[in-house]
């Protein structure tokens, strides 16, 4: 099951080629994120504060299917592939709403590190909260 | 007196229309005023760790004269305009090192707060430091 | 009257100091441009393959009030202030949408350019799409 | 054998956990291939204008080691690890200048396509300019 949720491409987004810059899509992975977390009661913030629980990327990688133009609507799908003591693993798609056409998929790997930069486990409520299937809204 | 830096345009800074787009000049004005603290060893974080005074952007401005394209070397000139009790005012110029010709003029206007987001005055010493006139390096 | 947009705050416009970095509000201001003529049924893209005409950014202005913090929920407010045959004015505001709290206000000046980068005048049909009142929608 | 290209963190580049937003990592590979071809004499625009032959990125993935923050002198050390008749792969490294710590690791895949957007090999000359070894400038 796949989240999703909707963004238009900003101009400042394009570069010289005339498509987006592939540095935005990591951009846009992590709005994909942040508003997975947000739709579970997932607070960063919140985690950082009660538990000093930081969580930090890992890894990011994004394959590239077919360019993105400027004003294209897109969709952003993203999963929490994998949740483990030790960190997050999240999936992303990319389509354009207009054709449907697959423009890019990608992965970010998230552990998680207490405030002497300490990795440490997920809090388990914080887990849980991610691991939460959440229905089609 | 100017203060000089030198960088070169990235890819990612330009746009669809072939050139840079007009935010970066804000990310370069910024690194001249950097460079330009740098320089006179006065630093941000040690203001704000024995002072508890951070420096914010109150305004920004840039008027263009003429576009720059990817790869361009680029000169920034900086200088502290006016150094009040109140905030500080920098204002830039950005010139093709290849040509000399002038791109654009810009001005950020910035002022100094308390941890409780009050403004406040400038710390004498960090004032004078800026005030400090570097010879040509 | 004011056309509005609304955007969210994303973790990538935040700096070290824990507020969005200002260079971020001239991408706003853009979008709530872009916004503003798309919803005139004017197109940047078709003026340029019909008319050879590019409009440019010939200065960009932002005052701030108050900042924006991640995941704020902000309206973008935009006018075209001057439509002139000589260049565009555009002025902006942003609140954040929670408590209509005004962060930033704005403003741009444009000219358009023809294919050999000299000024002209705006293209009469173009100027008169930016003209159209668009009530409340 | 890498080349080696050196640059300082940006103010704009950090997010508000107070270290580099990952997306600038690629960026700043960007960089390094830029700085890479510009030694071999390899021009983008060249390739595009002569051969009508384009360069895209098909592939992007970093891995982090450790953070970098504000004002940290980088180094970014750059390969092109794979070179065929269809595609370019680059390898990276960065590290913190001051400690030699090594903070990420990269890849990026590109793929040659014509002005159709079809994909075709890279042209043999430039090819060659790619596999140009510089001895230590």
């Amino acid at each position: 099951m796949w989240d999703e949720t909707k963004i238009r491409v900003r101009y400042a987004e394009t570069d010289k080629m005339g498509i987006v810059h592939h540095s935005n899509y990591y951009v846009w992975f992590e709005l994909g994120r942040s508003e997975f977390c947000r739709t579970r009661g997932f607070s960063y913030k919140e985690m950082e504060e009660k538990e000093g629980a930081l969580i930090i990327v890992r890894e990011s990688q994004c394959r590239h299917k077919s360019p993105a133009f400027y004003e294209d609507v897109l969709t952003i799908r993203t999963k929490a592939a994998k949740i483990r003591s030790r960190g997050v693993t999240f999936t992303y798609e990319i389509f354009r709403a207009a054709d449907q056409q697959l423009l890019a998929t990608g992965k970010t790997v998230h552990i998680v590190i207490d405030t002497e930069n300490k990795i440490r486990t997920t809090p388990e409520n914080y887990r849980k909260m991610l691991a939460t299937e959440v229905y089609p809204k």
